[in-house]
């Protein structure tokens, strides 16, 4: 059973004297910190779905879980958030335009059929991601406007393994390579 | 009151044919997935402890919410997931040395007193990050080995806007910037 816990800070037991940050001043602390671009599609039964996220993470790899989060103003995210299974794509710079695409509004994400394909067990998915994870819902935490999704992992495809991670940061996108790496 | 919830994939409703990953093909797949860097401080009462996060990310504006998560083999885990407030530092290349000293085991990270200070509401806190926001847990979930903690953020501090966003990615770390923008 999935079990669904719902987060409102203003009836946790504990009280601030503060509101929290307000709707500017959180995002705009949030502008300095880089993230991994991934695509997640499904299918619950009503055609492909797929959205643009940055906030995709692994948790714990024995038992194989990550999460990631979706935000309820995403047209793809009733879809998303209901089905049973998902498929997570890590991007390399090579699907910019993937990233792009499930990150507009108002365009059908699945008009072109040489770009997405289906797996065996029926999930819409990307073949040109550099590395895709099929896994099964196994838990949504709601929190504010946003529900974080845990996934357990059944399933891996492994693209281009050179390829140069996409980052998103501050609303541009980077690449990650031996130009970007520290000298540490 | 704080709810928390925890996944076992081994229980859940539904049954997969499949395992699921195991721990080297999923850690393995997530090596092409690049995170920004944080570093989680608090103090439950015994002493400042803190670490470093590539898991951190923004859920929601309103509520302002953030999410990340701690493995249980951190030192500093039980410290930070029973915590009430936690200061969430989104570092810089600038910052390289406090992630990698908050990444060192068996170390006093809080040896040296010049790099590290308590908030007016007493929190530990590393001056010196670009950026750091403190808040106060209100949910857990635990996943496998690890704990997904979402923090409802309260105050924000503001170092310097022009920083490099530190980057973690295949063992090692990177900086952006104009030299690792994509031509869009």
């Amino acid at each position: 059973m999935t079990m669904t816990a719902t987060i409102d800070p203003t009836t946790s037991g504990t009280h601030d004297t503060l509101d929290g940050l307000d709707s500017e001043a959180f995002p705009a602390a949030f502008r300095h910190h880089a993230a991994g671009v991934a695509v997640i599609t499904a299918d619950s039964g009503a055609g492909p779905a797929g959205l643009t996220a940055t906030s995709v993470f692994s948790v714990s790899a024995d038992p194989a879980l990550l999460v990631f989060s979706i935000s309820a103003v995403s047209s793809s995210a009733p879809t998303i958030a209901s089905a049973d299974t998902v498929v997570v794509h890590l991007l390399g710079i090579e699907q910019l335009d993937i990233a792009q695409l499930c990150a507009t509004s108002g365009v059908d994400r699945f008009a072109d059929p040489s770009i997405w394909d289906r797996l065996a067990t029926g999930e819409p998915f990307f073949p040109a991601a550099a590395t895709w994870i099929r896994g099964r819902i196994v838990n949504r935490m709601v929190a504010g406007a946003s529900t974080v999704v845990a996934v357990h992992a059944l399933e891996a495809g492994q693209g281009d393994h050179s390829a140069s991670p996409l980052v998103y940061h501050d609303r541009s996108w980077h690449g990650l390579g031996q130009h970007s790496a520290l000298d540490v």
